[in-house]
């Protein structure tokens, strides 16, 4: 059996009893960590499972996915993943991959960014598409997902921004040279997201995300640490969010008077937020 | 401290390892039992905790919060939710209620429909807002979600459909008499929601959900007896989904060939999926 068991998002004890019990019952236990992480390492993990954890970088899965499947019709293994196990197209992957070597797959599900975002006091059933923010290059600024914003705002949807992580990424020079050297993780910052955003607003003036729209800043949500904070654009971009996880929310036109209520404990400045809720929403 | 606590979709077992460490801490444990349900009851949670587990409906969640939060400053008190907690208003509601009364809380995220939908392999970013179907009566046959399915369609977008839970409703008469006797409990069906869906459609003659139109029926996700079947909606209407809960996605037309070759395991006649995905899709 392959078990694809959700972390969640925080430590070691997010897991739920169910999928521990699979992890502890697996002879191989991978870790997928290229997609999202957790507050403790690979270490703690073998100490609270009392067993080695292969780290499974995005090659191994995407390329070696046959190493990590071997036998999983005789033996049991555990492929682990931070959030739940349908956050990323990879691991669905995965699991086709498994089915067409008639290898069972039992999928054990937490808690992701896309459900525990509630947190932030938005309803979920109010937030249209989510999309991807990636780190601009001075060769490459994608801002396709400015045109998913925009639907989502016309729709007066949220819109739920995920933002870029890079792990194990090579320099040019040391890929060009096939050195095996990695940069250090880069995980993108609210501040960075909005400096982007604010940056496609300049060029395509479209009204989609300009400096006064509201939106709501979220930091390592689920962890003891989770800091949510709400405001414009051009407030959140000077909020120190902390360490990673880092996403954003941009508050669509449809919020409703509770959701206002919950959210303005979160306001960086709450004499902006009650203006804008006011002048803009309406509430 | 109030901690309120995802139970997951399943067993007693989805709870995570914090969660449940939580809940052996706490004085009084409640369990929300109105807005989903888990595949055991309450004396099983009772056995496994060791603790004595109060249930609350709705006339106590949204009226007697005060006895629910009562003396959560000096002593911890557990609040269960199906699924995650972020995923009725009404947990954000006793949320503002306890911080109102400087009680502090602790969330404990879990898995929810919201995101454990990706089961069915569509992939969640794909999705737009999600819907609620209620039950039609005589009198009262809602359709303004006929609208959201409509935006969401004209992006392309997958629209999950969550299907109405009915449970210590009172009959009319019973209700003018006063008298406190409760008609059993009702889970609305996939048949049902796509009937609903249809008459809707009868009468309004957009092409928002037509018979042909291309939707994948999910049932009990994240249990042992899941069930996810593709089709359209006519052949959905006479598929046997067992049990509840159910689920219904209608797909967007922008499924990708991945989502595509994913969801063909789970068609009810691969033959018709695989001409839609053609013609319609052009995949």
């Amino acid at each position: 059996m392959l078990y694809v068991v959700g972390l969640g998002l925080s430590d070691e004890t997010d897991i739920t009893v169910k999928g521990l019990e699979a992890v502890k019952n697996s002879e191989r236990i991978y870790l997928e960590a290229y997609t999202s992480i957790l507050t403790v390492g690979k270490e703690k993990l073998e100490d609270y499972y009392g067993k080695p954890v292969v780290v499974a970088d995005r090659e191994m899965v995407e390329s070696e996915s046959d190493v990590i499947l071997a036998n999983a019709d005789k033996v049991d293994v555990s492929f682990l993943v931070v959030g739940d196990p349908y956050g990323a197209t990879t691991h669905t992957d995965l699991v086709i991959r498994a089915r067409e070597l008639g290898i069972p797959v039992q999928v054990i599900h937490n808690a992701s960014i896309m459900n525990a975002v509630g947190a932030c006091g938005l309803q979920l059933y109010n937030f249209g598409q989510t999309i991807s923010i990636v780190f601009f290059t001075d060769t490459w600024r994608p801002d396709s997902f400015y045109d998913r914003i925009r639907e989502n705002k016309d729709l007066g949807l949220h819109t739920l921004c995920l933002l870029d992580i890079k792990v194990k990424e090579q320099s040019i020079e040391n890929m060009a040279r096939g050195r095996k050297i990695y940069e250090p993780p880069r995980y993108m910052t609210v501040n960075q997201a909005v400096e982007q955003l604010l940056e496609i607003e300049d060029n395509r003036k479209e009204g989609v995300c300009g400096t006064n729209r509201l939106a709501i800043g979220c930091a390592r949500i689920g962890t003891m640490t989770q800091q949510i904070v709400a405001g414009t654009l051009a407030e959140l971009e000077q909020v120190d969010f902390g360490g990673p996880l880092h996403s954003l929310v941009l508050i669509g036109d449809r919020m409703h008077e509770m959701e206002a209520q919950f959210i303005r404990d979160y306001a960086v400045n709450p004499v902006t937020f009650d203006t804008i809720v006011k002048d803009h929403y309406h509430l």
